[in-house]
C-alpha cells in the first residue's frame, strides 16, 4: 500500500513539474510576443494557460484523493499540502503570463512598450523565465540548496523593477501616460511571477527539511 | 475524539474570521491613510500586517496537526484544506493593504493620488472593503448564498477600475507619469483585493456543497 501511495506522490511531484515547465513556456511567449507585438502568439498564451488550469484541478483531486485514502503524516503530509500550495502558485504565475499576453493583444497593432524600454522588460522576462526554469529543476530533484539559492534570486528582479520605474520617471520620457501604465503593470506581473518562484522555493525546502524558511508565502518587499 | 477534533474545526474558522476582520481593517485604515496622506496611519497598517501573518502561521500549524491526528474524510478534509486556502487569500490582502499604505509613506508628505481621481479611489476602498466584510461573514455562517452574491460582486470593481484608466488617460490629465504609475498599481491592489475575497466566497461554496464553482481561483479577467 504504502509503495502504491509513494507512487501517487511521485506522480502528484511530475505533474508539478509539468506545470511548471508550461509556466515556463508561457513566460517566455508572453515576453517574446509583447516585445514583438504579435498578437497571434499572444493568443496562444491566453489559450495554453486553460492546460495549466486543467493540471492544477488535476492535481488538486488527486491530493484530495491521498488525504482522503492514505493517513499521510510528517513528510508525506507536508508533499501533499505542498502539492496544493505550488500549484496554486503556478497557476498564478501563468495567470501573470497571460496579463502579459493580455496586454500585448490589447494594443496590437501597436507596441505596449516603446523602444527604450525593450531591453528591461526583455531582462526582467529572461530573469523570471529562468527562475521558473529553476523551481521546476528543484522540484523536480527537492533541491534545497538550489531552493535556496533562488530565495535570494529576486534582488536581481527588484533591480530590474527599479530601474524600469526610473526609465519612466525620467524628465525625457516621451510616451506618455498610457505607455507609463501598462508598463507599470507588466513590471509588477515579472515581479509577482518571480515572487511565486520564491514561495515555492521556500515551500521545496520545507518539503524537505521539515522547516519553513521565515515566512513561507510570497510577499513582495 | 470526533467531537473534540470538531471543536478544534470551529476554533480554526474562528481564527479565519479573526484574520479577515483584520484585513478589513487595514484595507478601510489603509485607504484612509492614501486619501489624507496619513503616514502614521500608513505606518499602523505595515506594523499591524505582522499579526494578519501570525494567524496564518497559526491556522497553518494547526490545520497541520488536525490533518496529521486526525484522518479527515469528504467534509471536515474540505474545511482544513480550505482553511489552508483562505489564509493564504488573507494573507495576500493584508500584504496588499500594506502596498496601499507603503505608496502612502513612499509619497509623504506629498499626497500620492490626485484630488480629481480620489472619489474613485474611495469607492474602490469603499468596494473592498465591504467584500472583506462580506466574506468574513459567509466563513462565519457557511452562507452559501451569501458567498454566490459575492461571487458577482467584483464586476462593480471592475467598472472602478475602468474608470479609474479613463481618468488617466484622459487627454486633460496633467498630474504625470509617476502619479500615473501609483494609481496604476493602487488599482491593481485594490482590484487583487477583491478577486482573492471572490476566491475565498468560491471556497465557501465548496466546503458547503463539495462542488467547486466553476474555477475556484482568484483569476481577475
Amino acid at each position: 500500500m504504502r509503495d502504491a501511495f509513494h507512487e501517487q506522490l511521485e506522480g502528484i511531484n511530475d505533474r508539478i513539474v509539468e506545470m511548471a515547465n508550461l509556466v515556463e513556456v508561457a513566460v517566455e511567449e508572453a515576453t517574446t510576443a509583447l516585445l514583438e507585438a504579435d498578437a497571434r502568439r499572444a493568443e496562444q498564451v491566453i489559450t495554453a494557460d486553460i492546460e495549466i488550469d486543467r493540471l492544477q484541478t488535476l492535481v488538486e483531486e488527486q491530493t484530495f484523493e491521498q488525504l482522503a485514502l492514505q493517513q499521510p503524516v510528517a513528510t508525506d503530509l507536508r508533499v501533499l499540502v505542498g502539492a496544493l500550495r505550488m500549484t496554486a502558485d503556478l497557476e498564478r504565475m501563468g495567470d501573470l503570463a497571460e496579463h502579459v499576453a493580455k496586454i500585448t493583444r490589447l494594443r496590437y497593432p501597436e507596441h505596449a512598450i516603446p523602444d527604450d524600454v525593450k531591453a528591461t522588460i526583455a531582462e526582467m522576462g529572461k530573469v523570471a523565465k529562468r527562475m521558473v526554469h529553476e523551481i521546476a529543476s528543484c522540484v523536480a530533484a527537492r533541491d534545497v540548496e538550489a531552493a535556496e539559492r533562488l530565495v535570494g534570486a529576486d534582488d536581481e528582479m527588484d533591480g530590474l523593477r527599479r530601474s524600469l520605474f526610473q526609465e519612466m520617471l525620467d524628465p525625457g520620457w516621451s510616451h506618455g501616460v498610457e505607455a507609463a501604465v501598462d508598463i507599470a503593470l507588466l513590471g509588477r506581473y515579472y515581479e509577482r511571477i518571480a515572487d511565486h518562484a520564491v514561495s515555492m522555493a521556500r515551500r521545496v525546502i520545507y518539503l524537505v527539511t521539515g522547516e519553513m524558511p521565515d515566512h513561507i508565502t510570497s510577499t513582495p518587499a
